[in-house]
């Protein structure tokens, strides 16, 4: 058995030790084009920020002990220029000597990567211009800045776009970030992206949304203009590009294997292409979601990296059966630290549902991360997504403090086990002070959504509020916080009345409803439940604001 | 309707919210024995450490938000003596004005709670001997330790011993603790138990295990004398005894409803007891486990909270559908802050499966909480514990630093969705360098346990490869790390051959393995794991030692 991997990085290094373990005897090949190996590319931004302190801990597993560990025949500098897959060869490049060879295999497993997409507009080549993939992009990079940058401008408001705005404001540098969609991080539904982009700008990063960039020049007395399309420029001594990255597919297409709509090759549950002997794994492949169906290329390590052991599972001849780990799919689970907040997703978006037409409701809670009478809780909004029908559980997304990670990762498990939100209500979460609160921020966003699903608790969410204030069609609106909450900021054309004086005063709520229902809302969607509780059962239609006055400022 | 509920804290409060919620025009009683109702009973250690400063931040919802937000009929100080379910009604005492009545109900919630368990030993009811169950003890406590206690002594080596013993060390008292069992966290498997007592040890906290109190005296010259079973003694101007909770059934039992083996109400998914109109909440019932189907009382927070929510739900006339939440069991998940160690547990433990004869196989992993590469990695333990046949995950528990609540989370969360070891492997959580690796340990623990069912992976755990040698009857054994870690402490017998050498001096391998399996081993488990892969292969009859040197220090 000879095995042939094209790319050393995650997916390509986790197939490579997988399939020693399985096959002492087994010839292995890890062909990579760079001069690292199995390298730590998410480390790359806290690297440049300071963070991580030293090079050498990037290199995860060094060349050395991939070849005397693993026994694998490690190639850097090995470009693979091209696939003959009738003669089961491949034909590298060696980067070093100049000189081109072919090399035979059995079983083949691309792990190419992705590469950083450009804008395609001029100037993006001049020097001082980036994009980040690996440790050669990051030491241009840390040259630039250790010659003097002292400001910088990243086009780019995703994952890799905000770490970076991060690494360089932590740097000292004063920072800019352009990104042409209305919000940053459009992996996220705009409500939990926001306070993402609030604390951006509480840093001080300069943030432009809605705005493109049309050229990057030179300027003679030297730093780089940049120009936006409405007349706006910058000058920036250091940009970075993080727009995204395409699938590397080249050597796929060239060789006539099956790529997908999303231009990532096509792969079964075992990581096979359309060629029974070439598998392919990573941010080059396209996979369906777990919760849609929909395929598509989610570049992220962890699902490269289980790709990785289920592609040389079955190249080295594991069984098809039961026990055979396969790949399910991909859930998207992602998540990233802007300076105090984190943010981030598991399963689908509502944007994403919506273009689906995916049917689905939402609760959003804003509870704080552990008891709060115990010191040093910190709020957190929560959102899921779930079918209407089952409710069974679509998506989750998470904004904040301390535990952000925990809820997601907690709402990851129950997704991939095809978990409801009656089973959110019923979960049972570790609970001592320090740690969470008897009744969990994931047991909360059970209550409401299942509450929702039991009609016990209408509501309105703030995206359908803002769309009726904005046609003019405002609803009735009622606001049962305290007086002095309500005298702090509030939606316009509210009345006040308190929840605990509610039940006296239920004739003014009554008149205030006249024909249409009630919108009702409090600072985070409790009182405004309990509120709306009252007034249904007084025989007043009403619907509470999902997650109060609070999701209302993020609307 | 009337709905009368007895007790007034957790499950009691919790109930009589939701059927306010359900419910505008039910009378809802609430007598509660002492002068609070819905205080934090969790957060009585973290007060009496001074950690949280206010105790009124303890009282969670206070008596007048009680009244007005919920148009409650909260009595406190009202003990209820005796139910009288023929008549529908409850005996009530008013411990203000000694008086007596009797109240009538439709619907009742009874929450007694568990009462602390006495040691019954002499001198057990002298000042200065203490539990702690509410803000009362709290506040008797209090006041001994403002008097000058500098020595203290705690009776009972489980959750609240421990959080007493951190928290009177933490006022800078000297601490003995004592417990009958051979380990602290009774609750825990002894290998997961071990990291905690160490760091209490660490601290400056006496560790007595195996040890049993006789007697308490109070000396003339003003300290207590705590003696115990062998002769041993110690003096302490402080004594708390935590040797765990018994449920309050006096009531239930005096009104003739079914009670448990265990002592606990009987109950039925809808928390109702035997009689049709009495239900049960709280410490005070026992439920069955989810993982075993085993009945017991388990006194702890989120399930006292969602049983009251249960409860009301039944007995404010929910339908009895689908959509109607019921509780579905317990799962113990249950966790522990001692200084700076987390240790928990979610779904059956080691001991409880054994006692059960439920067959059972374990994983154990060492991994760090996120990316190693990253700064301030803390270590952890993981373990879990799968059915052989299927792979479904029965328990998990785990100690170490940060990180150790999300994975029990994680867990807990796939316990409850009848998950295995299988969904492990695959599980997509947050990945970024701050929050986890690209291997998160969940997915690490589903390796292991995944490759040990599909039998790549043999292994022997530590307490088994502990039996063998203290039976004189040691396996052969291989100690694959290097020269350097090999001579800072290995097992008795084991000779070293590093795995980066082992293909090399694999017939020094093949005659030290003659003919049993060797026993293989590296510090945490994953260069084992790869040894025993070539051994394996080279016809070697292996195991690899179940999370390596590492386990086997703490067997």
């Amino acid at each position: 058995m000879k095995l042939v991997i094209v790319g050393g990085v995650a997916g390509g290094a986790s197939a490579a030790a997988r399939a020693r373990r399985l096959d002492e005897k087994a010839e292995i090949v890890l062909l990579e084009r760079g001069p690292d190996v199995s390298f730590a590319n998410c480390g790359l931004p806290y690297y440049l920020a300071g963070e991580i302190t030293e090079r050498s801990k990037l290199l995860v597993t060094p060349l050395e002990r991939l070849r005397k560990r693993y026994r694998l025949d490690a190639r850097p500098l090995s470009e693979v220029a091209s696939l003959d897959l009738a003669a089961k060869e491949v034909v590298v490049r060696d980067l070093a000597r100049g000189t081109e060879y072919r090399e035979r295999f059995d079983k083949l497993i691309l792990s190419p990567g992705a590469a950083p997409r450009l804008p395609g507009v001029p100037g993006q080549e001049l020097p001082g211009v980036h994009t980040l993939r690996n440790l050669q992009d990051a030491d241009h990079i840390m040259a630039r800045l250790k010659a003097g940058a002292r400001r910088a401008l990243v086009m780019g408001g995703g994952f890799i776009g905000l770490e970076m705005a991060e690494c360089l404001k932590h740097r000292g540098l004063a920072v800019t970030l352009v990104e042409r969609n209305t919000q940053v991080l459009m992996a996220l539904d705009p409500e939990i992206a926001r306070p993402v982009a609030d604390e951006l700008a509480s840093q001080g990063v300069e943030i432009l949304t809605g705005r493109k960039v049309t050229a990057i020049r030179q300027r003679d007395d030297g730093p780089i203009l940049v120009e936006m399309e409405d007349g706006d420029r910058r000058d920036a001594d250091i940009v970075i590009m993080g727009i995204g990255v395409a699938p590397e597919n080249d050597l796929a297409r060239g060789a006539g294997l099956a790529l997908g709509a999303s231009g990532g090759i096509r792969v079964d549950a075992h990581m096979r292409t359309s060629h029974p002997d070439v598998y392919a794994v990573g941010d080059a492949v396209e996979t369906p979601s777990v919760v849609t169906g929909n395929h598509a290329v989610v570049a992220l390590g962890g699902p490269a990296n289980r790709q990785g052991r289920v592609a040389a599972s079955h190249a080295m001849g594991r069984a098809d059966n039961l026990l055979d780990n396969r790949y399910r799919g991909s859930q998207g689970t992602a998540i990233v630290r802007v300076f105090g907040k984190t943010a981030g997703i598991t399963g689908a978006s509502e944007r994403m549902l919506r273009r689906l037409n995916t049917p689905h409701l939402t609760a959003t809670v804003h509870p704080a991360h552990h008891a709060g009478y115990y010191p040093g809780a910190e709020g957190m909004t929560l959102k899921v997504l779930f079918d209407p029908a089952t409710g069974r559980l679509l998506g989750a997304q998470a904004v904040g403090g301390a535990g952000v990670d925990k809820r997601l990762d907690v709402l990851a498990m129950a997704i991939q086990g095809g978990m409801t939100v009656y089973d959110l209500e019923e979960a049972e979460l570790c609970y001592a002070p320090p740690y969470g609160s008897a009744k969990d921020p994931v047991n909360m966003a059970g209550f409401v959504a299942a509450g929702l699903l039991r009609g016990d608790h209408p509501q309105i969410t703030a995206a359908d509020l803002k769309r009726r204030l904005d046609a003019g069609d405002p609803p009735p609106l009622l606001d049962v916080r305290t007086p002095a909450e309500h005298a702090r900021g509030t939606v316009p054309g509210a009345v006040n009345i308190e929840v605990d004086a509610l039940r006296e005063r239920i004739a003014e709520a009554r008149s205030l409803a006249g024909g249409g229902p009630l919108v009702v809302y409090c600072q985070v969607g409790m009182r405004g439940y309990l509120a709306t509780r009252i007034l249904l059962q007084h025989g007043i239609e009403a619907r509470n604001l999902s997650g109060g006055y609070t999701s209302w400022t993020r609307a």
